[in-house]
């Protein structure tokens, strides 16, 4: 007796509103009983997005079991971790419990791999048992739990050439570089906004390698101290010490370090709101701006761009594109720099 | 006496918070007195954004004086006519009553000139001295009232060759078919969700004469009689009823006019949430979403593709791009029908 074939995208454990997929919708059906082509996951770590586990330390003041009693409230009252107020989610990892039979054949996954889900947890149907471990300061959380993956869900299996959470701590911001390395072209400036911080790291890696000896990557960072940190690793070719909600003083600090030319491509990486202004005046008038950062607000970005009479390009920050975990955990094999800083700060 | 230069973007009129551009500016000094660099305009009609003046309408319950009421208390508490809801704006149209002493030279303005400002009204600095007329079907609002426009604020001198409501009609939505020019290619299958509204219809347009005869053109609308009206035009090749909010129904529909295919490129004209994953699913895997709405929501556009693995690239409509008010001014040159419609519409 099975329980039958669901959708590929999961409409099928949507319980409200009734029609929607399962990343806006209010509440999915997270019974841990799967659909002939659905994968059960026994899950050992959530990664929770950045500026999703940021509200959550800042509604429970820093006390861990404020923060376990407001992330079993997300999931018990949505069926997913699913942050309502900032509608993000993050990823985690596990290892394959059970696979549907409709999709033998299908998946190159087995039963016993361990692996990274790549879809957000803002769609994921999760039930946690418990919470066993929680490391603030880099935005993860061990479970006892269990969760389903999708047909269409993607996901990648960890690496056996890294510490698995090495690998899952890259592959939570693996789109960020992968656009990176799709968007800039030798010679081209870059500025990355909040490159001192994860995702930023990457980006600068995959900037400069693209960009090339013909080019200028700008590290952008608020913090005199993580800018000091991170100059030793590389990954740019100037640093500027700016506060990037200050809009007119980030286009100044960047017009210093670019001759007055400002930057081909800007890409956002802080999880602060109100930085749209600052990145589309760090940009040339027909530049191109990348906004990975969850706090981006769509309004604050194509209204700002239209009162300065700015003909910037602005693309949405998509997790997903063709090859990024392959994109990202490649960094972690060439860099020894970003693999041993990752290795101290996240794994 | 003067008051000096102020910065060309309009900084030193902001009052809260301090240090911000007037757009995300809680509060601005809209006193009329203009600085050296400004321009000062007697306004005769405001042209509202269609999501700000949807809701204001809805917050009325459709009656005329609460409307008013609502917009001179928005101009009151900020300075501009900014929805704090919605967060957007609109434009204005006027004549040309003062011109700063700094922009001799620099301006092609002269005193007397009828103009339409093309940078929101969510950054202007406005006085509503009386709300004469409420056009509630076209979002327009006749007044006596005066604003500023800062050194690097855009504008379009009214042309003398059309009605002055039809040119402001039309330069309110000059980005979207200005973009739609400018991302269409020849052979391209596009879909314009919300083809006929007023940007959408000129977005259908734009987007037939760049495809060409190798090229698709597919309205989507959502009411039956809409689409009925909007076929004697001839913009499109295809007309599809589907409502954008239900994601797995739009991508239905496109896929059965594009055998399977999708879309190349998706231009979202709809001023209504939660059509950020309808316009997803009706793209190919790697074709682009141009989002025009306001409505969108940043983060239901990066986690919904994600969530369904898309390697969409997502754009957020930049209401100005180089040339767009000549663009879009052009259209009712070269085409009889949408000039009717216009005209008939919203002039």
């Amino acid at each position: 007796m099975t329980k039958g074939i669901g959708c590929p995208y999961g409409t099928h454990r949507v319980l409200e509103p009734k029609g929607v997929l399962p990343q806006p919708a209010q509440r999915i059906d997270n019974t841990m009983e799967i659909y002939d082509n659905e994968v059960l996951i026994n899950v050992q770590t959530l990664n929770v997005d950045s500026a999703s586990f940021t509200q959550i330390k800042e509604q429970a003041g820093g006390n861990p079991e404020k923060i376990k009693e407001i992330m079993l409230g997300i999931v018990t009252e949505r069926g997913k971790h699913h942050n309502p107020v900032t509608g993000s989610g993050g990823m985690l990892i596990g290892t394959v419990e059970a696979i549907g039979p409709a999709l033998e054949g299908k998946t190159d996954l087995k039963v016993g791999d361990k692996l990274a889900t790549l879809v957000s947890l803002s769609l994921t149907p999760l039930v946690i048992d418990e919470i066993v471990a929680i490391r603030k300061e880099i935005d993860q959380v061990d479970i006892k739990g269990k969760a389903i993956l999708f047909e269409s869900g993607i996901y990648a299996v960890i690496p056996s050439d890294m510490p698995e959470n090495l690998a899952l701590s890259v592959l939570d911001v693996a789109g960020a570089p992968a656009q990176t390395a799709k968007l800039v072209k030798p010679g081209d400036t870059v500025v990355v906004i909040g490159g001192n911080g994860k995702s930023g790291m990457l980006c600068l890696y995959e900037a400069k390698k693209r960009a090339g000896v013909t080019g200028k990557v700008i590290c952008v960072g608020r913090r005199a101290e993580a800018l000091e940190e991170i100059k030793p690793l590389g990954l740019a070719n100037e640093y500027v010490l700016a506060d990037s909600t200050d809009a007119v003083g980030l286009m100044e600090a960047v017009k210093n370090v670019t001759n007055g030319e400002m930057a081909d491509v800007v890409i956002n990486c802080v999880n602060i709101p109100n930085t749209e202004m600052g990145s589309i005046l760090a940009a040339k008038d027909t530049g191109l701006i990348y906004f990975f950062s969850m706090a981006t607000s769509f309004t604050k970005a194509a209204l700002g761009a239209e009162g300065v009479g700015r003909d910037t390009t602005m693309i949405i920050g998509n997790g997903y594109t063709k090859g990024h975990a392959a994109i990202a955990l490649q960094i972690m094999r060439e860099s020894d720099v970003l693999r041993k800083r990752f290795e101290a700060l996240y794994a």
